[in-house]
């Protein structure tokens, strides 16, 4: 440990830091989860260089390698432990290029997806992956974990927005995968293995995106109350059917909404109800939302709708104010399953079913438009107690069931770990972790998460 | 070998054929190349269970399978020889599942997309990926190509609408990858390491496809003629930069419009004069099309708009007759290089360059609003001469320099093999043959295409 210490230090110099409460800080991430020990040092890379020199570093010694950006993830995916050289990519913040012409960026896996999307704002464009995370998370995360968002029954998910990647692998060579055309078909589409892979096959360390112009035409935003949380899906599922096609459909089922509403002081709420918001945008967005409206109105629900950016803003306030909200009750595990659309009232169906079994609420929000829920696990003190594990691992199988998935956004990481052969099967299972021996033999990537 | 055609017809019946026409027709493809000699047998399978069955019997005999659609590959990729079992999907053609509350559809690989659009159609939705091929070609072979099209700057590539796959592996075993959710990041993404695999993994035996509800709105069509092929690609980029996104954007260099008017009997087209054909859809397609017919005049182009669908296939005829203009000049060898929008002038000088080079003509189309060119070498005789080869290779060469690909929708197949390693870099290729051995150690799903 010491000699790999020492290599690191003559290679890298003061971007080698074993301070205490940086390596603390590498233990933990947004899941809640802390490692049990600290990782041997953290290597703040400036540069491609850096990181190659890392890998040859780790790859010589046989010491494990936890790549890491802002440290948002919600899995426990760069989570670092004892004898772990954590690899910080965070300063490696770049924009380095922007093309109008060809509608794409090439970045630096740590610029924020917040700071790129102000960027890009400025000109008249803007990168779709919009994770609720997107003001602290970087745009390598976004693609380590292929991050969701609210966006992406209409505008897609990270995987639609990367064109191509620079990669260096376990053993420090430098890969230069995909293309800059928008078409390109040459070979097996590493780029797309890549996205999603959570740190087990290469690190990031570069990125071209595509960019799109700003959408024309006004947002509407609709908010809606109804009686109860299968209305409300009812009423969603009624919007999709109606050929409308939101931006934005974020659904809160009543615990939810009853958090919100104690947190903000909402007069008006009534025991059960739930919410519906609904955002429109582009050259139809003032013709669809009032066709949603009609569609809520009709089913029950009561709505305001503006095209007021200001107001609009108001509307959303109730959906925004959830992590707060959630964090008020105690700790939270986010959970993350999504289902066809057709089965949210299903999957909410089983949400109730798991809360009155084993005694507990669990506020959950969901991405109406593509069928991604995050049931909230709220507890007290920092481990998750056992008994939620057990009602997560209801609410998995029952997804599954739902022809769903564990994880529609958020990765597998350590939290998901146990339940991923259940998905994927031990054929599956198998043939993933040969393709993850060919990326790296050793076993030095992120070990310890996902497989 | 004929050990392994006892076990077929054991297992399958009828469904092997080794009659002479049936196995000369799966000697080529529509790229126009042909193999030197006839596979052992064809088989015809009905369902998961024969695709199965003939992939056990090739592996315990070690005999290369070439799965096989409706054989309209332009690049040799369903090609099979000697002592190659050819693996025919075709009849595995049903549509078992359409549910337009999760706007998806599932499907058996031998179904026409141009007849699952029509289904689709009475329905009001749509399959998205439109290769100009799509009358003719199956779904299963778009996808193991990741066919694009016309649509693709708009609408995307064929990767872009598979949710998930049933994939029967080179052992017999079945795969049941990716999901029905919109959302999904459970482990190492397989389903889109499937698309554009070109039989190399797999045998994709059922898919899960995204279907569009139909686009709402009139369709606007502009047919437009410039005095050179600069002035109409500076257009294309033009109407890019203007913000607005068409469905359509195809050009015709002066080779093609000559071929084309010579065919059509066409009046009034002078030498040099290059074509640009322009389709908008949606809520503002009128706004839009009016917006590029300005564009076009204001760079020289004279243009005809119309929203009438009558008069909108008129002014598509130009660029409709490009494939009967081409095979009435000779045999034809589709080139499919991509670069990113931008360099599209740049590549048309290219294309010039070559053509006064090798004294021949090089009749050229693109797809302008996502930077694909199919740049066509006419020759006569059915073999295609060494010079067109160099061509080709000086023009894949300017495609990569340029930002580019060797292929942006046809696939490797047998017809790019030897310029893979130049797009790939060996460190690339090597992981990508380490990858198809996970899948296939034997090596006996189509052998000797792509690598």
């Amino acid at each position: 440990m010491r000699l790999v210490l020492g290599q690191l230090v003559d290679a890298l110099g003061d971007a080698v830091s074993t301070d205490a409460a940086t390596l603390v800080a590498a233990q933990a991430d947004k899941s809640g989860h802390r490692s049990a020990s600290a990782p041997l040092a953290v290597v703040s890379a400036r540069s491609i260089a850096d990181v190659q020199s890392v890998m040859r570093i780790a790859t010589a010694t046989g010491t494990p390698v936890v790549t890491r950006g802002a440290g948002t993830g919600l899995a426990g995916g760069a989570i670092a432990s004892a004898g772990e050289i954590v690899l910080d990519v965070a300063r490696m913040d770049r924009i380095l290029e922007i093309s109008e012409a060809d509608q794409l960026a090439v970045v630096e896996p740590g610029i924020l997806n917040g700071r790129f999307n102000e960027i890009l704002a400025a000109r008249g464009f803007w990168f779709a992956p919009d994770p609720a995370s997107r003001a602290i998370s970087t745009v390598g995360g976004n693609i380590a974990t292929n991050a969701g968002g609210l966006l992406c029954a209409k505008y897609g998910v990270t995987r639609d927005a990367v064109l191509g990647l620079k990669v260096v692998l376990a053993d420090g060579r430098l890969l230069d995968l995909g293309h800059r055309s928008v078409k390109g078909v040459t070979g097996l589409d590493l780029t797309a293995l890549m996205v999603g892979s959570e740190g087990l096959l290469g690190v990031i360390v570069e990125a071209t995106v595509r960019i799109r112009r700003a959408v024309p035409g006004t947002v509407a935003t609709i908010a809606a109350y109804f009686p109860s949380v299968t209305d409300a899906a009812a009423a969603a599922a009624a919007i999709t059917s109606a050929g409308i096609q939101p931006a934005v459909m974020e659904l809160m089922d009543s615990a939810s909404l009853e958090a919100a509403a104690t947190l903000l002081a909402l007069p008006g709420i009534s025991t059960g109800e739930a919410h519906l918001v609904v955002q429109t945008d582009g050259p139809a967005a003032q013709e669809e939302a009032n066709a949603a409206y009609a569609v809520i109105g009709s089913l029950g629900g009561r709505a305001a709708l503006s095209t007021d950016l200001v107001e609009g803003e108001r509307l959303l306030a109730v959906r925004r104010s959830m992590h707060p909200a959630m964090e008020r009750l105690g700790t939270t595990l986010i959970e993350d399953v999504s289902v066809p659309r057709s089965a949210l009232p299903a999957m909410f169906a089983e949400i109730v079913r798991i809360e009155q079994h084993y005694g507990i609420r669990i506020p959950t929000v969901a991405h109406a438009g593509d069928g991604n829920l995050h049931p909230n696990f709220v507890f007290s003190g920092t481990e998750v107690p056992e008994k939620v594990w057990q009602a997560a691992d209801e609410l998995f199988g029952a997804a599954l069931r739902l022809g769903g998935t564990l994880t529609g956004e958020h990765g597998i990481g350590i939290l998901k770990k146990r339940w991923l052969g259940l998905e994927l099967g031990d054929d599956q299972l198998d043939l993933q972790r040969q393709i993850k021996q060919v990326f790296d033999p050793l076993g030095i990537l992120n070990p310890g998460k996902v497989f």
